[in-house]
């Protein structure tokens, strides 16, 4: 059976699920796209022989003909058809962010534990990455001990004028909050940040670098560089202090150089081309459990424990303290 | 419009193939299925709603229900199969080798020019190989200069009893003489031999590790260590000396681990693993290749060029002497 | 001219010195040793032809034949003999602490300064190790721009039961604080604590690992772990990330194994082999030194900062809170 | 007790000795100074004053003044002052090559032994480099298990003119030929040499690269890259390989940048810098052979051979043909 997927939003991200969907991975189709740039969803779906245009999200969420959504639309936005999938009881794939404040993000667990079925399915997808799977498999299976530490930085090479402070929060470190927590089954109970002095590359508008520093329930502590301009390229690291050894995220494969008087390893300036594998993974995953309803990639519920560390580590900037993340206890729901 | 593809050979590398094709790839569905064991035949059809049994390869060649043909039956038989598929007119992926004598290859070379289109695709994974077309892409981007050496490595853990000294080239060196000449577009002229002194993990029947030297047309000397008893894992070593710089096939991704007393990295052990990508991204591609009617990956020509320099080391091997690799000069239609 | 030592302190690391002097270094002679413990000084002595025994150190330093000291003897005798020396005007090379507190390093300061002379130099081994020092050249020579940050790790395998909470900032990260300010030519402003949950291999005295964090004039946002019983190995890791780069200090030397599924190279479990090749750096640039009265190694400020810094961690573990760095400002002496 | 020196020879290489006897190392002094060039001898004497000039290297051998020789000068007259020096009674360590000729070298050899004294050291400094010490030890230790093969490479950004293809050989490769047999306790019996065809960076008089194949007594496989215009640095590489496990020559400590898209370590241009330190613990070490009478460095013998082996690679390169490597059995004075 194929599963048959609507997607809203057909802006960058959109267009490229559904090109995923349509040509990479197996089991699905998509029958139908909508956006609110009408013109957009019909130069879309003209290039794919299963997709109608529906005029509205919600058009498209009702439609018998759509078994699953998946939403790519702009961020405020997902609430809404979030909500509105889940009424109609089918499965959505929704991009990061599941919503734009954690008050919406929790109205989205409720309904999906008073709905009775796991249908919501975030778009963290560092946990479908190949690396951070062998880093999370060596953590499980004992290797390094009982995790004691995490260090870990984002670099990117640069960000555009429009990337202002709290975004390498709620856009940048996200990927991290949503990925560390899965990466030693923990949850953080306070958030701190530190601000060194400022790079010469960035703007009045961005402090760049940053250090969140987490804390864990199981006293695990964590420090996050977050490096926006950090001219080299896009670099992602993550080392994870255990009790009886130390575990590296793997750096991605390259060609070994001798040349020019170095040995060298290319460093990647693309943040797409770095995870690109993985978000095939999270797709392909998605469709297969979309099938058999049994959502099992970031829930619901992660999505809404990334909103309240989002929020714990905006406010910790501002204020320069340790701020306590606090949420209701999780819901067994979503054991 | 999918691909309805054939499979003859029902054995482990069929079933596995059988199975891509089915829940992994995308544009193909395997409709029929043969092997000279019915029974296994019917076994594995069980599982897909789509394939039906052929009691023959041949039978299945013919049905008008398929597209094209994947050939995964013991070596001896593939002749006949490829050249059935040939004279169909339709695509056929033939997993190596494409025949078991060059002569053999040979006729299915001239076959397929006669029939004026490119049919045939040999299973030469290593072409698909994440870390071969970045080492690849470096050669042809003139990052090292022109080649003027490959030192490379082929080394297993251990071997059964029933691998004995001329499966070191024909089933195990195979894969670097098909992917070194492909690496550096040039072709070889000459194979010489060398036997070190036998590791005393290896047995009476197999001469193990030894060093094949291959020439080519440009002047580019090869070393190709094979050391099928290693011990330590699975390793696969290829460092191309260039006239610029020197560049080596990337070690496979694996978290990096400070664990008593050791820096470290996994090494794996098992030969399918270290590839398995590379499998699924050839089959996709030649899935497309096939609806289009342009099959790019390995040739005939190719199939046919690594039998001739499989015989020329293995003659090598005997004599000890330098032994020229003489073929055809190859046909425009393979340009 | 061959410059005559006298050195005070003939347990483990003054036997070392006065074997390091005699054996290894050149342009330098013991003709002295003192110990609190006569008949180890004349144990000690009786292998050194040129050597005799002084009951006291201060007979040492006021002997003629003396030109030079050495001080390997318990910390809190430090201060009196760097004192005397001072007194004495003669060079006087001190083991790490240069004093027990802050005030004890202050007036040694203000004694080098009144007597004009640069005679003081504090035994902080790593400025001269051939990895730190080729990471400084490379900070100094603009390679990765202004320093904004540093991550850095101090790791022992395990500490005996003697080692509590206070010694793992005055005895083990007092190594960092020293090389980092000279680092990137900086010196501190602030220190803040914290304390990830212990490992389990620790004991009740002992909190481990902890993380110190500093912050420099100019900005530069420190953290340091210190973890005694981390298993694997002793390990020290420091990177720094500048404005245009990242450097890290190099691995140490070592073999590179492929062996039982492992690509590895050893991690050293014995901190003093580490080192091992700074020390005799160190004594022997502080020979040539002390022979032409200018002393340019660790001076007797860069001993107070180190314990004023040592000081400031210490109150901050015990707050929690961040804790200001205050000297008076540097004398021009020192510049 | 001093070792008092006399050097015959004050060009580069003389000069560097005499400068390392004098200020670095310990134990010995420089008292004589000869060179053909006695307006030199008196330059570089006029900075040592504990050194005189001598008028010619045999009054210098046979001055009551100087207890061992050191041999600097150019190749040809080396036989003539190592002969002296054994007739004299006197320890001698003389730069490579022991002497021009195979048979040169045999007559000091038959020298040595009539002595009943090991008074001979030739200067093969990679035995004292710490890498190679490192990667002795791992193979004595067995923890490769017994060697099979050693691929090595010796790469050289570029050289002079002046350099011409037997230099390849007698002054590139000559150190592999000492270093390798000392590696693994063994001698080789035979050697082939391939010429790939020439980098465009080579001249008409150089063939360059070329690949050196030696065999030895236990039937270990070596294949040697000599390589002297390389462009991209000083490179050194050396694997072997065992029956159970690879071991690699470590590489250069170097700090690791992230900088401009490269992780990358640094490769050095200067043959020199890369083995400087091998230099010192090499003489430092003769030094006290010296005294003790008991020179234990590369022996006369290894000169001899070395010079053997050389000769062959040279015929082999001339023929194309394997060629024996054949001495007389090793005297047991060499055990």
């Amino acid at each position: 059976m194929t599963l048959q997927v609507g997607v809203i939003g057909a802006g960058m991200i959109g267009r490229e699920h559904i090109s995923r969907l349509t040509h990479k991975l197996t089991g699905a189709e998509v029958v139908g796209v909508s956006d609110l740039n009408a013109k957009e969803a019909e130069r879309v779906a003209a290039g794919i022989p299963s997709a109608k245009v529906y005029a509205t999200g919600e058009a498209l969420i009702n439609s018998k003909e759509v078994h699953a959504l998946v939403v790519t639309t702009w961020g405020p936005t997902h609430e809404g058809y979030v909500l509105g999938a889940i009424e109609a009881g089918k499965p959505v794939f929704c991009e990061k962010p599941l919503a734009t404040t954690a008050e919406a993000c929790l109205r989205i667990v409720k309904a999906e534990i008073a709905s009775g079925r796991h249908l919501v399915q975030v778009g963290f997808q560092r946990r479908y990455d190949k690396g951070y799977r062998a880093l999370k498999k060596a953590i499980d299976d004992g290797v390094i001990g009982a995790p004691l530490m995490i260090h870990c930085a984002h670099r990117n090479p640069a960000v555009p004028e429009a990337y202002v402070s709290d975004m390498a929060i709620v856009d940048t470190f996200i990927h991290e909050i949503d990925a560390l927590r899965w990466l030693i089954n923990d949850d953080y109970v306070s958030a701190q940040v530190f601000t060194p002095r400022n790079t010469r590359h960035t703007h009045a508008k961005l402090d760049d670098p940053i250090i969140v520093m987490l804390t864990t329930k199981s006293g695990v502590h964590i420090d996050g560089e977050i490096f926006v301009n950090c001219r080299y390229g896009y670099d992602i690291q993550c080392q994870v202090v255990g009790e009886e050894g130390v575990a590296n995220l793997p750096e991605p494969e390259s060609v070994l150089l001798r040349r020019e008087g170095k040995l060298s390893t290319a460093i990647g300036q693309d943040w797409k081309m770095r995870f690109i594998d993985s978000y095939d993974v999270e797709l392909q995953d998605w469709i297969g459990a979309a099938k058999t309803g049994k959502i099992s990639g970031p829930s619901a519920w992660d999505g809404y424990f990334a909103a309240v560390t989002a929020d714990a580590c905006l406010a910790a900037k501002r204020t320069g303290a340790r701020t306590p993340i606090v949420t209701p206890p999780r819901p067994t729901f979503y054991d």
